[in-house]
């Protein structure tokens, strides 16, 4: 009897800012992930915002297209310092999302926090804490590693995405207690007495 | 002699928002403007905010094939309540933003005040005193004018977007009186007594 092999599936994470962006790419079959690439987009020197968007969207469209990814993993920060700087980033996420919807890849996101605790088990922990675990993890060449720390921001949003896809369905997270006692009746020992 | 006669231009208005969009469409030939089209993508019911900035990009570029428009005109906001609805009023701007870079249409972005300011002399004008401007200044068919003020909001974009690219460039402005005189030296008559 033949059994089914889990197939390949290529993730690509991306953590979109105004002035660099990143990106990390895995792939990932059952159990098993590899490195694939990580880097960034570098775009301090350029003034014009437009410019900006028109170079994201199109370094993602290219990173769609030699990566060919069943996924598309972003990190999205909900809560920042003002207004027009939300605004600013909103306009980044945007367009790196237009790319991935125009192509029909699936996207999810991941809130900084919820990363760094699903790789370091640890919310609070610092850019090199989470880049020194992906690359235990993921044996990331070591050329690889003098990159900035958006690119190992980017990759921890992809390694993130494939532990959250990875996760069985009955660690399910409960509110409160009683909402563990009301999902699980049959493990409830009443006292009668 | 051949006098060289005005070009047409298309100028597409856009009004992103994550509920409604709006657009404007008009047609520009020297001092002369026609409407061609308004009107509304209603995402009320959308509930998924993928499916959403799916339906602003797709809506967005069918609209660009449509109108083929030569330059691209968006409200812009940039003070809002909160830094989450600025992010999210990010990101339907930035993938309405991507259509428009996808096919290399020039962007040019006014805040609402400024637009109200242009159409009405009043930067605070309601959007019905808007709505009836146009509806004098572009002979707009009265069918067209039962529909919500994101329409007319999005065709004041385009239609402040065409003043401001008519406005001769001698009508500069001038930062203070000293700036003025500066830049009109010739202009002064000087107290020689």
């Amino acid at each position: 009897m033949k059994v089914a092999q889990p197939q390949e599936k290529i993730i690509l994470g991306i953590d979109p800012g105004t002035n660099v962006m990143g990106f990390g790419v895995i792939s990932v079959c059952g159990k098993n992930v590899s490195f694939l690439d990580m880097g960034t987009l570098d775009m301090k020197k350029t003034k014009d915002p437009y410019l900006k968007l028109k170079q994201i969207f199109d370094f993602t469209t290219e990173l769609i297209e030699r990566f060919l990814p069943d996924e598309f993993a972003i990190e999205a920060q909900f809560f920042g310092k003002n207004v027009q700087s939300m605004l600013k980033l909103g306009r980044a996420q945007g367009v790196a999302i237009a790319a991935a919807l125009e192509r029909d890849v699936p996207i999810c996101e991941y809130a900084p926090l919820k990363i760094k605790m699903a790789i370091t088990g640890n919310g609070q922990a610092s850019k090199e804490q989470v880049a020194d675990m992906l690359h235990r993890f993921l044996k990331i060449p070591n050329e690889k590693m003098q990159l900035a720390f958006d690119a190992t921001d980017a990759l921890a949003v992809a390694y993130c995405h494939f532990l959250q896809a990875s996760r069985p369905a009955t660690e399910k997270k409960y509110k409160s207690w009683n909402d563990f006692v009301n999902s699980n009746s049959s493990r409830v020992v009443r006292n009668t007495k």
